[in-house]
């Protein structure tokens, strides 16, 4: 039985996660496979980009957050999955060598109308550097099982 | 010199690129390093979940469709990055095998006030299989220089 489930997530509470080192390599392996735009793949053309230099995709950056999502809490939750993205804003670049932790606050929670076993709880997480910058933000729904489904009609 | 800068989005236009084919072996791969969720790795699991079937991460599905975005213009064009995404929508599942096809349409364009040698232009894309399903949609702002930064203060 997953320790998480939707009565988990109470609207208002805050909790973090991390840090994660993301590295040279990674960032240019993802950019060669996704997103090969030169200053994600090479440090001198980046340098001669708005970015002044390499810095990650900023998909690379979403993917990472998905992974320590992952290990932080979804992997161990009842999760039944996600309908979408409701906006990322890639507000700064993601560097090598960044030490990058994330804070998720839970927005907003309701049980579905249609599926009363499950409900809806919107996250929305910042992404921060060892700057204390935040570099990312990303807000998203995401779809659990309730606890005690037999309570549903309750 | 690129190809393509902000003026040549027109508001309304419609054009499409692919298809791409989806392997099983690069949805496992991804979903291994950035989305390990069982549903995305395992048939098995994948066949007990919501989903039905092996399907790729819905970040993944993103990270496609920035690349044949790149493939397609992105590469070629005077691009000057993105401030983030707007709206993403996971509608369908994406499997093993499938062949997908991207439908790209200019929403809007405006020129920055700010920064008048360049512009912004809002993509909405459509991501379809070959059954012709809609799979996937993404809302997401582009910055792109102006061809002709010379006229900017006319």
């Amino acid at each position: 039985m997953p320790e998480f489930h939707f009565e988990d997530f109470a609207p208002g509470s805050i909790a973090q996660y991390g840090p994660r080192m993301v590295t040279r390599e990674e960032i240019v392996e993802f950019a060669a496979e996704f997103d090969p735009q030169p200053m994600h793949l090479d440090e001198q053309a980046a340098r001669a980009s708005m970015l002044g230099g390499l810095a990650a995709s900023g998909w690379h950056t979403c993917a990472l957050m998905m992974r320590m999502i992952c290990d932080w809490f979804l992997l161990d939750s009842a999760s039944m999955g996600a309908p979408g993205v409701d906006e990322v804003k890639w507000l700064k670049p993601v560097r090598p060598g960044d030490a990058l932790t994330l804070r998720r606050t839970v927005i907003d929670t309701r049980i579905s109308n249609s599926r009363p076993e499950m409900g809806f709880v919107k996250f929305r997480y910042e992404l921060v550097n060892q700057s204390g910058e935040v570099v990312t933000t990303l807000t998203c729904p995401a779809m659990l099982r309730r606890r005690v489904p037999a309570q549903a009609a309750s």
